[in-house]
């Protein structure tokens, strides 16, 4: 009972996440600007952090799972539920979003997918939308495993995390979309095929690595040996 | 004598809601974008908990007052002192944002109201908008109940109920207008008629049931069982 | 010694205020939008809280000294001299903001001066300008009394102070600029002179109404009897 | 092998500070604003402030260093060692976000750098350069002496610290680009050669004497007398 609380709490965040995060920028992009769309990707930690953070934590990312499953903080188990379940949440998330749009009459185009290459941002190429998609996740799995470290932070810990989210759009917005979330990337790919489906192992694997790094500096960095 | 001082600070919290919201967006919608508007919600619940808060509780909202007293955290009799005030203070609000605009010699076409269909936002369905408008309040009602949960967040829990009601604006600007709240829609409906009075009751009835939706999942998920 | 401490640190803060508010107006309004005009006011009082509120309080603005006056927790002579410290560091802030726009060669015909009428926002009336000023600093003050009231809000007292002030900024800049504050209009309006200067008065006058409007309803709504 | 962490945080620190922040005015200014751009360097903070303060108090910024040697809290050794640090983060930052722009076939001409005069902002001369600067860097200092200098604020600083970068940016960017740092104009000046070269003393100097008038202020102003 306590894993299906888990697990629903997930599917929750990762729904909330995308069909608010993406769906503002498919739906309200040019209204909203670059500032705009990262922030309703932050803010939707804001919002969820401090309801879901208590059930399962508010990873409501796969790559913030695969840090806490290394980190023996979520058992192998919890790891393939929480998995599952964001994934089920993203793409239930994008398809409310498709039904939104698909409602006006107008064809459904977007439905915030990450991307790179000619028409997509500035058009960087898969080597630099790869190596930027690591750099994103890093700033943000660091952060995370920062704030989270000291007890005394637990208030601020949501706002620090969802500001966080949005800082790493702002950026990323125009170069890759910011994806730092293989869950967040997969519920538009798999509505939307075409390129958004085979650009989609960038943002699968990137954010693990970047996620990985971020471990790896953090243990480096601000473990103090006993 | 407690009971007056709670209705009147529920009016003063309504009339500033709608004023500075529904103000943003009829006086000054192209100058701040979405997110400017988002932000004018968001902010009203950042300056009203603070001192609105030790008083009523600073729910400025029949959906929030109906969970409280499902909740059995308000008396039936201070909930309909609520509602009357909140729908009282939302109607001031929308009168004095009128007279400022007419104040212009222009004609006063919008107050902020929410809607739906060709003309308004993107123009989703009447369908869409009911899913969207109990989406929104549940984000919104859930994010609520897991931040005054504990007193710890006593101090933070303002800003991010305020932050979370500038998310479900993001997203939902373009799509319904954000009501999430049935007084804050009542104030401009009742004062221009036409499509905001015609439909009404989408925004009546659908925060409702995100409210309690969002009350039902908190007790299932959030609630340890004693 | 002390005081001198006091009022040179109302002189920084005004400075800062004046500077920083009026000058992202007059130098890039276009680029920030109103949202953004409304951050750098409100980004200014987070900015100065924590460093010049523990040495004078950070009033920054004479009709929150009035109303610390009124209250019993500013005497007569510290006010007269918090005034002219906030009225002097006004109007050095315009004139160095003067200087700098001086430096470009273009004119000078903005100071982020406050006004209302034809040509000035919407162009509201004097009487709905006066209105304005009036709801937007009893909106203002009310929350400063609130937020201040508890000493456990200490820590996030200057975050809420300054997101209230960025609040009533996203409404009032279309209307009447926002004023709120008697020192920051007469900064501008003193060197621009015009209607700038003829239309000071109701930003004088309005702030401390609406100041000590907040006073009284934080009295009688907030206010335990013993 | 605890000063190889620090500058190791310090070099992390920068290089996200100047990737971030200058890569979103070089690669995304239009969609952005100067609002977002000004968030984009904020937010930099927020997200190290609790995973690199722990480390090395996250300076990221030799002005910043200088006062903590000054204060005497930062050895002559841990001065040379940071700044040295800051400075090859910075060029790090620089050089990935040339190699971003790069891969997309365009002609690199913006990596963020400061500057003024004709064609940059609104054009002020190298007088009001250096003015704008010192009070830019006074006012940022200043704030992170006054809200680290009690330990009860420890949660709440790298917010405070992180919205005052971001207020000193949203006045400064048509001016200067807002430098209040040597290392972050250091990177994109090297790199880009030309006018950020030659104009690249006044972003060195003019942020060391705000930081060492900030620190003058604050214990003349602030501190007590035992």
């Amino acid at each position: 009972m306590q894993s299906f609380k888990k697990y629903a709490a997930e599917f929750i965040g990762t729904f909330v996440l995308v069909l608010f995060g993406c769906g503002s920028a498919a739906t309200a992009g040019g209204e909203l600007g670059y500032l705009g769309i990262a922030m309703a990707f932050g803010l939707s930690i804001v919002a969820l952090a401090y309801v879901i953070g208590p059930i399962s934590g508010c990873h409501v990312n796969p790559a913030v799972s695969l840090v806490m499953l290394v980190s023996r903080k979520l058992s192998a188990k919890d790891f393939y539920g929480y998995v599952v379940a964001q994934v089920a949440g993203a793409v239930a998330g994008s398809a409310l979003l498709y039904a939104i749009i698909d409602s006006t009459g107008k064809a459904v185009t977007s439905l915030g997918q990450n991307g790179f290459g000619e028409g997509y941002g500035i058009g960087i190429t898969t080597l630099m939308a790869f190596v930027v998609e690591v750099v994103l996740t890093f700033v943000f799995v660091y952060a995370i495993l920062g704030v989270t470290s000291e007890a005394s932070n637990g208030r601020v810990a949501g706002l620090v995390i969802g500001l966080t989210l949005a800082f790493v759009h702002i950026l990323g917005i125009g170069l890759t979309g910011t994806s730092v979330n293989p869950a967040r990337s997969f519920g538009p790919a798999i509505l939307l095929g075409g390129e958004a489906w085979s650009q989609l192992w960038v943002f699968v694997t990137a954010p693990f690595i970047g996620a990985l790094l971020a471990l790896a500096a953090y243990r480096l960095l601000n473990v103090r040996k006993a």
